[in-house]
């Protein structure tokens, strides 16, 4: 049976690093988990006891493809509390994770060979998802001096369908402050590129709130989810804001591509969201693992650090290191017993010189983990 | 903001039917919903026990992208107990629902503009997925007396590149028995077009047991699901065997597009099956929902009908008494109180002469609309 061409997708190499990180465990070796993206911790609390009720009371069947109405108004009245937007939740769209908000929304703006814009380094997904619905991505190199994040001359004159960013970004936690995305938003305006806004992040800044698209326009793509602020990853469940006109559009396209988002995973979203005391506990622990992150790496010899806004990941240059990330990832968990990412999967071109180094686990790893890089590094 | 062009989906014709029955409900009329296409029941009772335990012992963070382990050993396990199948659990893929399937398969499997048959009438979504993603779906339009299933000489000579069929199919209920799929699979494996069998149905059988593409070959994307026989629609899960040489680019992509199915969906699923005393009580009540169904609908005049081997549809030709079965619904709707669906969904060139009734629901439901149905058929 033939495979397609569109579904030629690279591997992740991160995966490597899990697998070689799983066997040294499987050989009774400890190691600490600075390569993962998701939380340590679960849905909160009142999240699981609204499912478990919900999940008494009536069938979960499938629920309208737009997502039930009191999690679509939900989500409307958090951008007023969050950001003073005043959102009709007409607009909100629920969706199976940030994963199902790309595919909607690329599917409901592009076609065929459309060419969409994407920083790199960035979250490896884009590339893969844009190639398997037959979109073209194009990779825009940033500059350290913009921290990472692209800048119109980076895509000037390059007739891209949509630029796509993320703020927070992964992997560099780096923030698009108001004048920054609206410079991007306008340059988009003016060449008819659709503006998509990766936000799922949000919720986890340090020095300052997230600025979401909303602020500044209504005519973007805004997708989010509950996995990161939330603590919900192996939930599914997120959700877009998109333009009032493109609401029906999108929603046939849900309708057959998706029929809806997880109904149970929904119900416990919507209580994840008066949940806040809990997740600002966690919010305290990413907050100090930052911290530790900031004066450790350095201390160790990773010197060339962007600091990171939000997200819970430090993303390092390190070309005075090795200009292979890949190799050196490996020594440092076989020497050090420390998990990384190697920049390869954000940053195909010149990720052989970055890692990236994730604090989203309890903070007693990210002290072992910076002991035991320090060490590693003093004997190099 | 572009729409794009492959975004232009169908709307469901059904949708128009809901709506109007909701609207009369909000008016204080009872109405009997023939119209449904998932069970009236929840999910059983273990896997929402396993469930609210699973919550309580530990995150429900990503799972691998191909499912959890001890779900895909259940499910191949059960491939021996039901069809004396030896399948290697490596080759089943957890997908967020039959949804999650089709996505996966056609992006595994077909380029843009590629052509993919599927039997007219069939699932409406069939269509509208390979349009979103820029495959070209070529309706075949089946015969009653092949039982409104494909047959070989329907597509020779069209060069499709894929073969999508259903067994038990939506909305005739009808099954493709072994020499049948086995003409189907040969017909394919001579042209090298891939063969992908709908099998979402498996489980809610009436006369034999369904036919499954694996008793006959590898080399097929066989599609499966949670939602009906299992009774647990809205949770998004469902499963997909492919061969075993192309496990690795489906895993790929769905890394990528899905990063995994809801953790706490294949939780709950893998309760499920082990909960077949619960599943046959509802068994049960298609069984004798059926039987009434065959007896009323042509005491009532709808004497056109395909005789159903499995789901829980029948599918009738209402040409002699309508060449509109979209006004003859909302007539059925407005002066019966029974909400059905018109075929135009399932056939767009010949479902203006057919109707699907669904009985899902309760069987005090069909007794009750039967009889409504007899009544406005004699007054008609």
């Amino acid at each position: 049976m033939r495979i397609s061409t569109r579904s030629a997708v690279d591997p992740f190499i991160v995966m490597d690093v899990m697998q070689a990180a799983a066997a040294a465990e499987a050989a009774g070796r400890h190691i600490i988990h600075m390569e993962v993206g998701q939380p340590g911790t679960g849905a909160p609390s009142g999240a699981s006891e609204a499912l478990s009720k919900a999940m008494a009371d009536a069938p979960l069947g499938y629920t309208v493809a737009l997502g039930l109405p009191a999690l679509r108004a939900r989500i409307a009245q958090m951008y007023g509390e969050w950001y003073d937007v005043d959102l009709d939740p007409s607009r909100v769209v629920v969706t199976s994770g940030s994963s199902g908000g790309f595919i909607l929304s690329f599917t409901a703006l592009f076609d065929t060979g459309d060419r969409v814009g994407i920083g790199a380094p960035g979250y490896p997904s884009y590339r893969q998802i844009l190639k398997a619905l037959a979109l073209d991505p194009v990779d825009l190199p940033t500059a350290a001096q913009n921290r990472y994040q692209p800048v119109p001359s980076d895509f000037a004159g390059m007739d891209l369908a949509g630029l796509l960013v993320a703020s927070p970004a992964n992997p560099t936690g780096t923030m698009l402050d108001k004048s920054a995305m609206g410079a991007l938003i306008g340059a988009c305006a003016e060449t008819d590129t659709s503006f998509i806004s990766d936000e799922i992040y949000h919720g986890i800044e340090y020095e300052k709130k997230a600025v979401t698209a909303l602020e500044i326009t209504d005519d973007a793509y805004v997708i989010n989810s509950f996995s990161k602020y939330f603590s919900m990853t192996g939930w599914r469940v997120g959700w877009m804001v998109v333009p009032p006109d493109h609401v029906r559009v999108v929603e046939r396209i849900a309708q057959n591509m998706f029929i809806c988002a997880p109904h149970a995973s929904q119900v416990a979203a919507l209580a994840a969201m008066d949940c806040d005391a809990e997740l600002q506990t966690n919010m305290d622990v990413y907050r100090t693992n930052r911290q530790l992150m900031l004066e450790g790496l350095p201390q160790a010899g990773f010197t060339e650090i962007a600091p990171p806004d939000g997200a819970f990941y430090v993303y390092a240059d390190v070309s005075a290191l090795t200009d292979d990330s890949r190799s050196f990832a490996a020594e440092i968990l076989e020497k050090a017993g420390v998990a990384v990412t190697p920049g390869l999967d954000f940053d195909p071109l010149r990720g052989h010189k970055t890692l990236r180094f994730s604090y989203a686990r309890s903070t007693a790893d990210i002290v072992e983990g910076l002991a035991r890089l320090k060490a590693f590094m003093a004997a190099r």
